[in-house]
């Protein structure tokens, strides 16, 4: 089994966690074929955490983790957060493989979507 | 003329904002179907600031801007925020019609460049 666990910064405004929740939501209707579950994880403010992300995918019998930082910018949180709750939940979680994607901002395909997105406007 | 102006947050972290220029460069390079123009804006720590990147459109010749705020969840920065910068820009150039779209991390098409994105992985 395998699943996606997308990573965002989490708020204080539970608005914003809910979209996030929502959005992992839709992923797993969506992306069936790729992924047996999407389970959404803050760095802060919101649960689960990371490491309580890892292990609700453990629990759930997923042995390959590829895990999506949900952030637009390479600050410190992706380059030096997020790494570390991950080593912490591979400490906890050894029979679990995790795969760290770079974040989303930097992915090739934003500017075509930001372009598809302002033509929808 | 037609400008797209994507504006980001901003950040202390000068890697951060030259990130957003790049991918305004991007933007600019590959939508030129669509746009004569793309130029990058900060809420705040960076420059342009939001009129000012309207102003340079304006200096441009451009009469059309449409708006792209780059924030993944729709807190007070973008509710508030950004419109309340946009009223600012309108009233010093008023040649300018500026149309404001929602933030990308809205858009439908966010999830499927999620999982693209973790595929990739």
């Amino acid at each position: 089994m395998r699943a996606l666990l997308l990573i965002a910064h989490g708020s204080r405004r539970a608005a914003s966690n809910d979209e996030v929740r929502e959005l992992a939501k839709r992923l797993e209707g969506i992306g069936t074929d790729r992924f047996d579950k999407v389970v959404p994880a803050f760095l802060e403010l919101a649960d689960p955490d990371i490491p309580s992300g890892v292990g609700l995918c453990s629990e759930a019998g997923v042995k390959e983790v590829v895990v999506m930082p949900y952030f637009l910018s390479a600050g410190r949180h992706v380059a030096e957060d997020i790494p570390e709750e991950l080593a912490k939940a591979a400490g906890r979680y050894p029979g679990v493989e995790i795969k760290l994607c770079g974040h989303i901002g930097q992915h090739p395909a934003m500017a075509g979507l930001l372009l598809q997105a302002a033509e929808d406007a």
